[in-house]
Order: structure tokens, then C-alpha cells, then sequence
């Protein structure tokens, strides 16, 4: 058949997993752990498997999952979601964000996002019939020029799509880019589609900024956030997303014929969790950190030009003192010659990306670290 | 915001389900068993959890679990598909549909669908900016006319959906609509989106006939199948499509940007189930035959007239000599003040149903579906 989606190929994470995989390399490109997720979460799925937990779940998600969540929001960002109308569970935050931009993006709509940009966005965007206007950041701040991204805006902007802590820069947002933003949209219905899956991932002294914890914004935000990344089980696919009741009930509209629901028992174990092990969200910037600064301090010796890292599990590396090749040929000749896979940051871009520049995954053991570190420092 | 789906509610299953909980009404609506899957498969999933299988699973679905499959199908239908190429796991049986809908139909494309059809394939196409041509079938054989058929073909055709065994009516397709439906659309490229989740579930003397057994149409078709149906685990959201590869090609686009990947530990316990225990599978037309007959028999005494049930878990009742409300109103008085939840035909058909008849699901312990009957029977 005639394709859609002509431009797309398979995403770069499947790719540069499989080379890592064929040539045996060290694999610090797709964003996963190489530990395992708590015990205590392991064994709440047994549990509710064998407690029969099996059907289908609400098709916005369990309801001690929404109140588990309802709760931390509320702890965290002081606000307080609506348990039955603000908060849906999703087929991971891939989903959330999906049926999102599917409920609120109509033909012709313009959606401003902010390049490098997570590669979801824009199929999702493109399907709809919207069309994306792109905001390229620049290294090493990767800071929204404000008066730019006002000169994007029109009649038909409909959606801005940011993420903070930001996948793949490793920046994050400020109260005052959230004022910012505010300010360039509070006349015109214009919706956030806030992608904070990194939110308990965040470096900065600060802490995270959410959508949430702005009292305007958040009254025209979807906040997006994902398990996975918080509980180190990127396999488990549950994720969520929190919005006022006349967003989520479009957005409801979507997922209940895109998935319907989703895993029963995964829902209920995380739901436990949350309320029984709090701490594990609560430090996770000190866990993360200590992975940060091993694989950071390891690659001191190198030639790499290391930037900085206020979120995520990601850090991006200069390569220019090494080599001159692109950043995609210079991927795969690290994968096959050198024994690391990283992700090259020109992908997440549209316009061409005139920096080099890569990405490595630090959600691994310190020994999985200091051995890429290694490889790398030989260069 | 404006609704882009601004005639859709909560689906009917979910309403249904509400009410019968608020009534404390036995739950005979929405499709899902009162009882528990095989314990092996429980164990199964405990393992993989224990043994770290916690991560991204293949966008395209674990190696496995994609083996099993093509086994099975080979086995069932006498076409073995590509392990690598033609099958796609998916966040149960309705992300197959949407990603399939979705990656196939271009605004303005035709779609043509039998009423009563599954709610979510509507609100799919319309998404997909596509056109819906509905035919609409009468009980109680649900058959297709293949000339009213033929007549609604256009230029515009791209995708016909069909559902064996067919959820609401309990009919099934026979290899003669197939041969039919070949001749019809041979000549123009359309294709056929076959939902069989339902495939071991049917009680039809030649078994179910895939439309992966027709040598010329699997060649432009996706069938979509379910392992919540065959396992019952309707709650595990683990699915599958398999086409060609060119088609499934196109379905990948959407599904890696939809929901990425499929829960990694559920995904390698089904492939374990699929080895271990094919029984399960052989065995499931006598195990629900036998709760189909145990609801039959216990309604003999009732008023109710049973329609013919050929597969699925579902059997339709007429009511025409108990009542002469419409069936929306007849399911809430039943859930109401008889105590049994069912489903209403209408809610499936896009032009009014004139006829007077409610959907029951079988899916649960014999002594529910007694329980049931008593209740129907005092009608
Ligand atoms: C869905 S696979 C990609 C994982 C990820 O978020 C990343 O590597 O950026
Ligand atoms: C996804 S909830 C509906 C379950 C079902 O398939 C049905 O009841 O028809």
C-alpha cells in the first residue's frame, strides 16, 4: 500500500539497539535500565495475578492507581487532579501522548514543538493532519528563544508540545519559561502537551518545574508521565496523563478505541507502590545522580566534551575533537569499531543539526558505565 | 476544546458495566469471564517478572511469542507467516485495529463494515478521515447479501472490516463468503481487516475459517487476533496482527509511535502458554460450548426466544414477547429491576434496528449464567 507515513522508517532506538545487539556493543542508545525495577513491585504483580486481578481494568485506569496518582500530583506539584474526571492511565506515555495530539489536533491545526524533539511527536501530529512548526534549540543551553517562538504563533495554533527534564538535552524547563509561555498564550485557545516522564529524574536544584504547579496553564495542559522510567520497568508499558476533565474527556474519547485499557495487574502493583514505597520516587534524583557522575568522572580522561546534565537519564557528548564524520555515521562506526551504541542527536532534529553531538544512556550499572567509558576514553 | 468525536460517549461496555455494579446486577454485558486463566500461564508471568524481563520488549513484539504464533497459524490455517515480517504484537486486539485503520485509510478513503459491528471501528475510520459504508445485516443469520454488497463498492473503496466469529450476532463467516468476497474486490487494490479474536471460539462444524486460509485474500489482508479471549485474561491488553509484509510495514509505522512495545514479562508467558498447553486452545470450543448450552437449557422456560450461537462467548435473546421497550431502555430496566445486565443490539447498527434483541456473554461460572436464568426466567 501506498504509505502515510512515507519519511518514516523504523524508530532510531530499534536501530541502534539491533546494531548494538549484532556487534556486540555496549549499548547506551535506547534510554532502558540494565537493572531490575524494586522487589517489592515484583511482587505485587504475582500477588494480583494470583488473586484473579485479570479482566479488563476501568477504562481509564484502576481507581487506587488514580488515587495513588491524584496524591503524589498533589504532594508534589500542588495540585490536586480530579481522581474519575483528570486522570487516565495509558499503554505507556507513548499512548498518552498519542491520543492526545489525536484529540486535540484538527486538520490544518499548527502544533509548535521545540527540536531536538522526541520522535512520537511528529508522526502523531502528522496523522492528524496538523502541521508542526519547529523551534530549533541550541547546545549547550538548548534555551526557547521567548521572542521566536511568539513570532511562530498564529490563528491556527492549536498545541505546544514541550518536555522538560528534556530527552535527549538533558535540560530543564524554569518557572519562567512556563511564565513565559503563559504570557505568549493566554488570549488564544491554545493547549500544552507537557511531556514530564523524566519528572522524578531531575538534577536541578530547583527540583522539577511541572505544568502542573502553574495555576493558569495547567487549566489548558496535558501532563504526560510514564512508570517505566520511575520504576525501571520500561517493559511494563504504563503510563498516564492528567488534564481538566473537558480535555481528559477528549482525550478519553481517543484511548478507549486506541487500547481501551490497560495491564490490570501491572496497574494495581504500581498503584501499591506508590503508596508503600514513596521513598523510591523521592530518591531517585540521588540514585540517578550517582550513575551521572561515575559515567561522567570515567570519561574525565577523554576527548569527549561533556555537557551538562540537569534531568533525564541521558548525557550528551561533543565529539568534534575526535572526528569530523556526521553524527549518524559517527553512531554506527562507535557501535562497530569502538563497542558503544549512542544515539546521534541530528534525528530528533528537521532542520540539519550542525553540531556533534551524542547521546549515551547513564540508566546503567556503574560497571556497564565505567566499561563504555573505557572504550570511549581511547579515542 | 471542540470535540473531533462529538457523537461518541463512553463506550457501552463501560456504561453497562457502571450500572451493573451501582445495581449490584449480575454482569452478563460486557464481554469479559468470571473466572481465571491457567495457572501456568500465572506462573509464567511470575518467572519472567523474577528473571528480569522487565524492559522494552521488540516493537515488534518478542521473537517468541512471534514464533509461537506463526507455529499456531501454520497449524490452524495452513499459511505460516514471517516470523520477522508479517506479525506485530499490540496492545490487545483494538490497538491492532486502530494502527491498521489508521495506517490503511486516507481522508476521504470508503469503509465498508457489516452492522452490527464493534464499536471501536467507527470512530477509527472517522479519525482516519475516512468514509463508512455500513451494511446492515438481519437476524437471525446475519448473512451478507453479497450483491448489496458489491453495490456499495466505489473507486474509493480501500479497506473492508469483518468480524468471524461475529460479535454481537454469535454468526460465522464460511468459506464461501470468503470466495465471495475475493470475486467482488479482486480487480481494485482494497483490503480486508479481519477481526478474529473470537478465532477459538467456534462451535461451527468446519471450524472457523481465518481469512488467512484463503490463498489470495491473506495476500491484501490483516487478521487481528486476541489472547485475553483465548486465555481468559482479558486484562493482560496482549494482541496481535498478522499480514504481509508490505502491509505490516505500514501498520509498524503507526504501532511504534502508538504504543511502542507490548508488556515485555505478559508477552513471554503467552509464548510459554502457546507451547506448553496448546490444549487450551484445541479445548476451548467444548468449554465454552458447554457453558453456551448450560444458559440455553436454563432459559428454556423462559420467554425469551435464544438465537442460533455459532461462536464467540455472546448469544443473543429476543425479546419481543416480554416487552415492547426499545432494547437501550430494556437492557437498564433489566439491569435495574431484574438484576441482569446485557447488552442492547442497537448500539452496534448505524440506521435504527427494528428488531427487539439484547446480547448476553457466557463467559462466566455456571452458577452465574443459573442465576441469570432464574432472574430472565420470571420474566
Ligand atoms: C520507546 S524506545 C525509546 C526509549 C526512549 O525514550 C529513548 O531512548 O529516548
Ligand atoms: C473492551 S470492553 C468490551 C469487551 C467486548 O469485546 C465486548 O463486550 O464486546
Amino acid at each position: 500500500p501506498e504509505s502515510k507515513l512515507p519519511a518514516l522508517g523504523t524508530t532510531i532506538f530499534t536501530q541502534m539497539s539491533a546494531l548494538a545487539a549484532q556487534f556486540n556493543a555496549i549499548n547506551l542508545s535506547q534510554g532502558f535500565p540494565d537493572f531490575d525495577g524494586p522487589q517489592y513491585l515484583q511482587d505485587r504483580l504475582a500477588y494480583h495475578v494470583s488473586q484473579g486481578a485479570n479482566q479488563y481494568a476501568p477504562m481509564i485506569g484502576v481507581l487506587p492507581l488514580r488515587e495513588a496518582i491524584a496524591d503524589k500530583t498533589a504532594e508534589l506539584y500542588g495540585h490536586t487532579p480530579d481522581v474519575n474526571n483528570d486522570i487516565t492511565v495509558t499503554a505507556g506515555a507513548t499512548e498518552a501522548l498519542y491520543a492526545a495530539i489525536t484529540a486535540l489536533v484538527r486538520p490544518g491545526d499548527e502544533v509548535i514543538c521545540f527540536d531536538p524533539s522526541y520522535d512520537s511527536y511528529a508522526p502523531a501530529v502528522q496523522l492528524a493532519g496538523g502541521v508542526l512548526k519547529r523551534i530549533a534549540l541550541q547546545p549547550p543551553g538548548f534555551r526557547v528563544d521567548w521572542s521566536e517562538f511568539r513570532s511562530l504563533l498564529s490563528a491556527k495554533t492549536r498545541l505546544v508540545i514541550l518536555n522538560t527534564p528534556h530527552n535527549p538535552s538533558a535540560t530543564v524547563w524554569r518557572k519562567s519559561d512556563y511564565a513565559e509561555l503563559w504570557q505568549a498564550i493566554a488570549e488564544q485557545e491554545i493547549y500544552v502537551l507537557s511531556d514530564e516522564v523524566y519528572e522524578h529524574i531531575c538534577f536541578d536544584a530547583e527540583g522539577h518545574a511541572s505544568v502542573l504547579a502553574h495555576a493558569e496553564l495547567r487549566q489548558r495542559a496535558i501532563a504526560v508521565s510514564s512508570f517505566g522510567k520511575t520504576f525501571h520497568m520500561t517493559g511494563w508499558k504504563v503510563g498516564y496523563c492528567v488534564a481538566p476533565a473537558a480535555i481528559s474527556a477528549e482525550i478519553r474519547k481517543v484511548h478507549q478505541y486506541l487500547t481501551f485499557s490497560v495491564n490490570t495487574p501491572a496497574q494495581l502493583a504500581i498503584a501499591d507502590m506508590l503508596r508503600q514505597e514513596p521513598e523510591h520516587y523521592r530518591d531517585l534524583p540521588a540514585f540517578y545522580r550517582a550513575r551521572r557522575d561515575c559515567l561522567v568522572d570515567a570519561l574525565s580522561g577523554s576527548r569527549f566534551r561533556v555537557l551538562p546534565c540537569e534531568g533525564t537519564y541521558f548525557v550528551l557528548l561533543d565529539y568534534s575533537a575526535i572526528s569530523d564524520l556526521d553524527d549518524v555515521s559517527f553512531c554506527q562506526w562507535l557501535t562497530k569499531e569502538i563497542g558503544v551504541a549512542a544515539i546521534p542527536l541530528s534525528v530528533f532534529c528537521a532542520d540539519p543539526f550542525p553540531h556533534k553531538l551524542i547521546r549515551l544512556c547513564f540508566a546503567k550499572q556503574p560497571a556497564t558505565l565505567i566499561a563504555a567509558a573505557e572504550r570511549l576514553c581511547q579515542l
